[in-house]
């Protein structure tokens, strides 16, 4: 018997009953959702939430929930403590306490039920990162048009939206990352408007869109020529660009052969981390490996240096091994995987 | 002397440092700010933090907050419950009570001390307001342009959000509300596809921009002819149209009139009720009359049915009565005003 729950996040919400809105509470007991909304959208939700969910137009959501916990005599209900602030808390356990429902905090565990996918879900995030790769297409050919003007990194973040969006189409599941040069050794820095695309210059792109709100995620890391394409393989005038680029493709290629279902996220982490490693580049490699995508951009499993997570045929998640040499150029190569019969497919 | 406090807030974390990072706690104790963030950002913190802030580099924000409280002996320190969550609070109030420190919880304290604008902030305000009315100008001339061609919600709430950021120069300030005939009675439909714009509509407009960060936010219901316009002097041909435009016209202006620095938030949104209810239309206006506008889209104070917070000079907040006939249409005439010399001047 599974442990009733309440969720705030809209992805969970949208997994749940196929709907979500910016104020709600969707509670699950057994197999039924009930889904607590304001009369803004409760309309919406009664046509859009799939046969499973009762909508509650209700003024007072926490009331609506105690409601349900009366009628249906819970002793406990789960919650994740990373996305109820405190100020809601202490009203949800106070009120809970009076009639002896349980509050149980389980960190992050709707992800967790998440970790899986579904084939529908593979379809979906699979027709995601076909229209991204689609769309980074299209801006290599925009940006060999523009090549000779030098656009700027905070012009190219702009026109890459519009690309990705297809002109309004589509939403994007994070704001993507353009880094010319030195740049792309920062993979926080915001667009600047001085950081200018010239010929033997080196550009990293990190871009996802979403598509029936699945998420899709990839970076390359271009060279820079006459012309420009986001394809795997690169040609380089400058050496040290050469010899970074290679290290990091055969680590990327090389960790999504050597995956196999079965593998810790720390395992798989390591695969990436020793190639990168053995070319001498170990300090440079800053971050996780990968992360598990779907609804969220970034959810489980992580495929990182202490992740215990069990990779499991079914689970979706990117490898992106990257190396940034401060003040120089940053490389990182990630593509999206799904686990199928034991090992790593590209999506 | 003021209370020490800690805040996650982005645009709080600027108002007191003049930088802000996704990933930062900052400490405030009496005139010293403590930015303690991650190695990815401290580069740009130190760079762009003011005088009075002190950058900490950081892999453990929770022990760093100790480290400031155990050495300047802090007995109590605020937090906004609000912006916590529950797995953060829990890590927090067990490290500090073991050196006997006490949380103290103060819901939405920072927006308080942020209630009053300085001179600066207004004409930071006033100038993103000025640039959000040239884009409604230059929206205006575009749909005047295709009008033609009968665009779709979704369409014009593309072209909207170009044309507010003047194409990737400015930040919008939520997601522009674009609603034609029926839509306009739903304040928060997603923009269509089916609904398209055509002579002898009805179009209601709600956008805003962010210049330096400060939010500027303004709505306008247009009458569609051969030509169209965002002033408030509009001729409908329908005459359900014409009059209820006319009583929120009247409501809204009244308001601004009538709205004196010293009556509660309360006392404002009845002036705009009283009117809209004497119209007969009382029970269209089915939101409040206008919150405060700033760093946030939505602050204090709040100017609705039920607000106790007493208005001052030096506020901004918008007015911002409408009226929606459920699959008819909707109209909301809204501006920003700051509160000057008793009374409300409209920015």
């Amino acid at each position: 018997m599974m442990q009733p729950y309440f969720i705030l996040d809209e992805n969970a919400q949208y997994y749940e009953c196929g709907f979500s809105c910016d104020n709600a509470i969707v509670v699950r007991v057994e197999d039924t959702r009930f889904f607590i909304t304001d009369s803004r959208y409760t309309l919406e939700a009664k046509q859009f939430c799939n046969k499973h969910t009762e909508v509650i137009d209700s003024n007072d959501f926490i009331q609506s929930l105690l409601g349900i916990v009366s009628r249906l005599k819970l002793k406990q209900i789960v919650f994740n403590p990373q996305e109820l602030n405190v100020a809601m808390y202490e009203e949800i356990l106070s009120s809970l306490s009076a009639i002896k429902c349980e509050l149980i905090s389980k960190p992050n565990f709707h992800q967790q039920l998440r970790i899986c996918k579904s084939e529908k879900e593979i379809a979906l995030i699979a027709t995601s990162q076909k229209l991204n790769k689609q769309a980074f297409k299209a801006f290599a050919k925009h940006i060999a048009k523009i090549l000779k003007q030098a656009p700027s990194e905070k012009e190219l973040h702009y026109q890459a939206k519009q690309i990705l969006s297809d002109f309004g189409k589509y939403d994007l599941s994070f704001d993507p990352i353009v880094g010319i040069n030195e740049n792309g050794a920062k993979p926080h820095a915001l667009p600047s408007n001085q950081c200018v695309l010239k010929k033997n210059g080196i550009l990293l792109f990190d871009a996802g869109i979403q598509y029936k709100r699945y998420c899709s995620d990839m970076t390359r890391t271009a060279a820079v020529g006459k012309d420009i394409h986001f394809s795997k393989r690169q040609k380089f005038k400058n050496k040290l660009h050469s010899k970074i680029y290679d290290i990091v493709l055969k680590a990327q290629e090389k960790t999504i052969s050597k995956a196999r279902s079965g593998m810790s996220g720390k395992e798989i982490d390591a695969l990436a981390r020793a190639e990168i490693e053995k070319g001498g580049y170990g300090k440079y490699f800053v971050h996780s490996t990968g992360h598990g995508v779907g609804l969220d951009i970034h959810e489980l499993p992580r495929i990182s240096r202490l992740s215990e997570d069990r990779i499991e045929d079914n689970m979706v998640f990117s490898i992106e091994p990257g190396i940034y040499l401060p003040n120089e150029f940053g490389v990182r190569i990630e593509d999206l995987v799904v686990m199928k019969n034991g090992r790593a497919e590209i999506l």
